[in-house]
This record gives C-alpha cells, sequence and structure tokens, in this order.
C-alpha cells in the first residue's frame, strides 16, 4: 500500500499552480469600507492637485512687482483690500499695491502671484482701512502651490493590486471615489479531515486532538485577503466525503483541504481526486514539512490537499495558495517576498530537503536577522505563534552554523515579490 | 491675533499623553472572529500539549526491549496485532514481540515505548496473521512524542496585548479557546473641521477640496485596532462646534478633530477647549509637519486637536494618538517600532525642528533602507500612498547626504517599541 510518489521542487510545484492563474473580479465598495482591499483598478488623478493656485501658508497674497523695491530702508505698504480662509473665494481682483490676507490653503486671488508669510508682515490700521507693510522684495511664485503642482489630471497614481493603506484611502477620497473599484474577496472553500478532530469546545479524550488547523488556515485566509467559507469536518465515510466535496466545489473559488493527502491508510483524497476526474498536478514537493502537499485541478477550479500536520499545512498554504488568492487580487508580486538575513542561532539539524523554518526576523542596528520562533518539530503548534516568516534552508546540508547568510519569505508584508524561486 | 505657543519636544509630548493611559476592556469573542483582535488575557495552556504519548509518523508501536538484538543478520520479527488510526486507541495491551501498526497523530498502544517507522520494517503475512520484521534495535522514546513535550499544562505561551495571528489563532483553538477574551476597539470619535471641505462625492469648486483627511484618519485608526465613529464635519458656528464636541464626548474613549487648532482666524478649537473646561496638556510641538498639534484632557478623557493639514495630521496621529489606543489593546509596547537605517537619497532640506519624513523603507541585501515616499511638502497628500514608514530627522541640521544612517519608527508592524524617544 506504499504508493511511490516522486517529488519535484517547490519551483516547478509553484508554476504548476500558477498556471491556473484566475482572473479577479471587481466589485465596487463604498470608500469607508476599503481600507485594507485591493485596488483592482489603477488609482487615476481624476482632476489636477491642488485644482487651483492656493496657499500653502498663512500671509498676504500680493503682486509681487510690487514689492520689488521693499528694502529694510524703503519699506512698501500694501492696503490689505480682503480677507479669506481656506475654501474661500474672493471676488476682488488685486490692483497694484493692495493685498489679500490669506489663510493656508485658500485659492490666490485674481492678479496675485506670490504670498508673504506672515512673520515677514507688520500690519497697522488707519482710517478703517487695513494695511501691511514689507521690507523686503518677493518673487513671482513664491509661497504659492500652483495648480496640478502635486498631480496632474489623468495620471496614474495607484497601480491597481495595490495594498489600500491610509494614505490610499486619502488619495481615493481627494479624487472623489466615493465608490472604489476592488477586487472582490476571492470565496475559499475549507474542509477538516480527521478522525482525531475534536471542535474547539470539545473536551479533550485521549487520542483526540481539537481542530486547529481550520483556524489556522481560516486566519491565514483572511491574512492575504480572501473570504473563509468553512464547509466543517470530512466525514470518515468515502461517499460522504466525496459527495461533500463535490457539492462545495460549484460553492468556491478555490477549496482547500487539510489531512488526508499521505498514502496513509485512511487518505481518502487521492482517491476522491480521481474520482472526480480531477488533475493531479503534483503529490510530493522536495521540501519539509509538506512533503505531501497535493494539488489538483477540475475545469481550472484548485484543489488544494494542504497537510494535516500544522506546519506543513501552513508552508503550504502560504506557498502554493497564496500566489493564487494575491494573484485574484491583482497584485503583479503575488508571492512572498523574499530577503536576505543573518541566521543568529545555530541550526545544526541536517537537512536533506529543502526546508521552511518557521521563524521570527527583525531588525537589529539595520541588519535583518532571524531566529527560528520555536523547535522545528513540525506537529509543533507553539511555534506558529510567533512566526512572521519562513527561513529557507537549502536541502543537501548538515545544517547551518549562527552568522550565516539565509534566505527569509516574509508573511505580513504586503508588498510581495514576482518570483521568489 | 498671533498668539504665542511654547514648542515642547516630541518625547515630552508624548509622555504628558501617556499620563492619560486609559486601562482597556475585555470582550468575549468566538474564535472564528478573532484574527486580527489583540489578546486581552495571557494564552494558557489548558492542557499538556500533546496530551497523550503519541507516534509523529506512520508505523510500528513496539516495546524497544524486544528490538535489542535485532541485526542485518538477526532479523526479529513482531505479530501486528492491531492497527489505529488518528483519533483511534487501541485497546489491546503489547505483549512480548507484539506490535501495533500506528498513524501519524495516534496515540501509543500501552507497553509501547518506541516507533518503527515504515521504510524500516517489511511487512509480511502467515495464517490471516500480520507480521512485520526489523534489522536494527530500536530505543526506548525513539520517535515517540511525549506529553507535554510541547507545552505543559497552565503556562504562559502568549502574553496579552499580542495581535492574533494564524498561529496564535491555532493555538487558541488548540487550548479549547472556543469563545476569546480580547481588548474592546476603542472608540475613536472623528470630526473634520474646514470651510473648504467637500464630501467626498461632491463636485469640485474653485476654493475647495474634498475632504480626505476624514478618510485617511479611519484607516488609520482601522490599522491601529480602534473603532471609527465618524461625527462628520463640524460646521462654521462656534456654539455649533462646542455643542457637538461637547455631544459626543459621551461616546467615545478618545475624540480627534482635525484642522482648526492653528492661531488662524476661523481656528475654533482652542476657545472650544477653554469653554469645556478642559486642560491643554500642549499646543505646540518641537517637529515638522504637525507643530501645532494639540492635545487637551477632560475628566480624563483626551482630545487630541491634529493639524488639518494631511500630513502633519498623519504624523500626529500615529505619533500621540497611536499609543494610547494600543496601550487600550494591552500591549506592553505600544509605540512606533524604531529601526537604524540608511537613507538611500540625498535629503538636502535644511531642518531646524525634529522632521518626520512620510518614507519607504524596504531590505536589500539584508540591511534596511529607506527613502522618503514622495516630496516632502507637508501639503502633498500624495506621499502618503507609499509611506510605511516615518523617517526620523533630528533639528538643527542642514540636511542629509545619501549613505547617512538614520531612524525610522515602521507603520506596519505589530510589534511597537516600549518608548522610542
Amino acid at each position: 500500500m506504499l504508493e511511490k510518489r516522486s517529488p519535484i521542487s517547490v519551483g516547478e510545484a509553484v508554476r504548476r499552480v500558477m498556471n491556473y492563474n484566475i482572473i479577479g473580479q471587481t466589485e465596487y465598495i463604498p470608500i469607508n469600507q476599503a481600507y485594507g482591499r485591493y485596488l483592482s483598478e489603477d488609482l487615476i488623478a481624476t482632476s489636477d492637485v491642488p485644482h487651483f493656485d492656493r496657499a500653502p501658508y498663512d500671509g498676504f497674497a500680493i503682486r509681487s512687482v510690487d514689492s520689488q523695491m521693499a528694502s529694510q530702508i524703503n519699506p512698501i505698504t500694501f492696503e490689505v483690500i480682503d480677507e479669506i480662509g481656506a475654501g474661500m473665494v474672493t471676488t476682488k481682483k488685486l490692483a497694484a499695491f493692495q493685498a489679500v490676507r490669506i489663510m493656508t490653503g485658500a485659492m490666490m486671488p485674481e492678479g496675485a502671484d506670490t504670498v508673504v508669510m506672515l512673520e515677514l508682515a507688520k500690519d497697522s490700521k488707519e482710517n478703517e482701512k487695513s494695511f501691511m507693510t514689507v521690507k523686503r522684495p518677493f518673487r513671482k511664485g513664491d509661497n504659492v502651490s500652483f495648480t496640478g503642482e502635486d498631480a496632474k489630471e489623468g495620471e496614474v497614481l495607484v497601480k491597481k493590486g495595490a495594498f489600500i493603506n491610509p494614505g490610499i484611502q486619502a488619495m481615493l477620497a481627494t479624487f472623489g471615489y466615493a465608490e472604489v473599484p476592488v477586487a472582490k474577496k476571492p470565496r475559499i472553500g475549507l474542509f477538516a479531515t480527521g478522525t482525531e478532530l475534536l471542535d474547539v469546545g470539545d473536551s479533550l479524550v485521549p487520542g483526540k486532538i481539537r481542530n486547529s488547523n481550520s483556524y489556522m488556515i481560516a486566519a491565514q485566509i483572511m491574512r492575504i485577503g480572501g473570504e473563509v467559507v468553512y464547509f466543517g469536518k470530512l466525514l470518515d465515510d468515502f461517499n460522504a466525503c466525496y459527495e461533500a466535496i463535490k457539492a462545495s466545489l460549484e460553492k468556491v473559488d478555490i477549496l482547500l483541504t487539510t489531512g488526508g493527502v499521505s498514502v496513509g491508510d485512511y487518505d481518502y483524497l487521492p482517491a476522491i481526486y480521481e474520482k472526480l476526474g480531477a488533475e493531479v498536478l503534483f503529490n510530493k514537493v522536495g521540501m519539509r514539512p509538506g512533503s505531501v502537499t497535493t494539488v489538483a485541478q477540475l475545469h481550472g477550479k484548485l484543489l488544494f490537499g494542504l497537510s494535516g500536520n500544522p506546519s506543513a499545512c501552513y508552508v503550504g498554504f502560504e506557498l502554493f495558495v497564496r500566489p493564487i488568492v494575491r494573484g485574484m487580487l491583482f497584485s503583479s508580486q503575488p508571492h512572498l517576498s523574499k530577503e536576505e538575513s543573518i541566521l543568529e542561532v545555530d541550526f545544526p539539524k541536517a537537512n536533506p530537503f529543502m526546508r521552511f523554518v518557521r521563524s521570527y526576523a527583525y531588525i537589529e542596528n539595520g541588519q535583518m536577522k532571524v531566529v527560528p520562533s520555536g523547535l522545528d518539530k513540525s506537529n509543533i503548534v507553539m511555534s506558529l505563534a510567533g512566526a512572521n516568516s519562513l527561513m529557507i534552508l537549502p536541502g543537501g546540508t548538515r545544517g547551518f552554523m549562527k552568522g550565516t547568510k539565509v534566505e527569509v519569505l516574509l508573511l505580513e508584508d504586503h508588498t510581495g515579490s514576482e518570483w521568489p524561486w
């Protein structure tokens, strides 16, 4: 009953998955719900910014030409003919030696071409009239924010696929995107398998453990921007499993299962793929943990058979599922970011296969460093809690010494990479 | 009308705010909603992990003592008396030279103390009975995951204040936290002020701009884990403003306003604080942008008067509001993480005050580097879109050359720092 499987490389496995890249869909949502979603279209400036010449400081708008002869010994006085705050517009046009008191953000009056900052002007009153005096010349354009200075109408400011952060949110508002085109969240179906699994609310009994993978994977799905469709635990009966999986496929974009993909006597998934008529893209990958990760496709829809082992499940999701989902979110860099790092502890374990170690990467004195986030036993859930990265240890080695340069895949950044393999 | 204000240092300003640290509250939520929230209590192991001795691999459970004489020339054969998958328990107790076929995760049978991996055993059948043969000895405890090996009951595994990531989610499930104690989201009230502000759905008119700060700040509130209570735009009438602010204070934990805190003729906030009887903690900070940031307290409730200038508003929020909110989320490191970085471009601008430059920090060859994410004009929304950090440029300098070491505050990490000032 020991079926022989041929492992393929991680890069080749990811490539086979990415052949079935699915085009994402757009939906329009109110701007106040857009934070944390992904733009499905480029963000284009719908107007110049600013869309009128404006004062960047509080001061007096004048015609620069009138100030040219001003100096300490030759102060020049202007009549202040109006006063405008931000959002207000004066109807008056400046004549020679006239000024308008202007607040930050207000529109420049007609005729004015420079702003005298408050601290460089001395104001005075005479016969109910206001005046201000300057003692130096001002150049045309000084202290004016000109139309289109920050952005030009039609310019692409942010590319589609971007994670909508607070700054992008501000830009969406600036350009009047009351409804924002975002990528529809891919619907990711999820089944757990395993006779040993209790529900989270159940008491422990000998031989059984609580189902933690489903909650972990659900959080991983949310982290990368997908929507979780949890179908519960598959029954132990083959036909019931088959029917449940077949029915669920109609309801989701991608289907995940955890467990049941080994060659053990209780692993139904391979037979279910066969009965469904699904094409298995691979069922063994030259990596640890997660070597039994299996991916199949049926009519272009992907079925990911992740290991039941928590660490293997976690790693398999990040390497194989993430890029497909991020692709559906219009990212051009759907894979995890890969960075160089210094290993800060010895890792003496021999490494016949490429190994992904759940790790904690951090910056110290400007240098990225990394330590395993727990003991490297593949059944240990504990090591996942502190993990913000996966350290990549190449296969065919006898362990690594502290100080070695290693590559890490970052789990929590929005940037991603085009192709890390 | 030019009121003189005395600037205080950023560190001193933050300290004055943190004196009013508010104790967060706990609420219990279903585990499937816990991702992205913050633990309000330490996560404690409610049982040993594993809570029974189990097999980490598929194989045969035996008594190690029976294998001691096994070798290539002296194979030893065991009778296979049962077969158990994960979640199953055998009722049989091993006698000498007996074995139980066991799957990954299954409980060790009574009497067994080691597991022979499948590839080291040869199975056979004789007279309807199953046997397996080994050609080497196995040590007691080989390939067994012992009770409590990964975690001991009662152990604190994750400290309160932690961001609930997929790994922590898995641990919560493992330990039966069907309902999770998380920090209640602090309710952050938000008012915009400014005659110049149009709604996001409005068409542009001369002199007016769309309100972008409210959407930006709302996203910043969500990013740090708060709940947004948006009250809309304050009217231009002083009494209406006063009444609106007074009424809103009942409904929120913290109140933010944007704009109206300068000493300009249209800046009502200082007078409103006075009329409310609020104590102004500071109204000028020695920093750019954001020098007019004002914080007041009324009966221990904090009112943050952020600048109306987008960049100043953004920075003021991250420096002053974030740590208070993260404190309410039980973090012991509520401030932004500070890291060392290499400035990758010249920044020739003279710097009389400590400056916070919206920046993009990235890793290259393991080294953290940073570039400003846009032109450093304080009214430019554009530079915020690509910002993942704030570069700190100390005051009293004539600009910085490419290659200089600079400190950066990271905007998107969950770790934070205890005190970066």
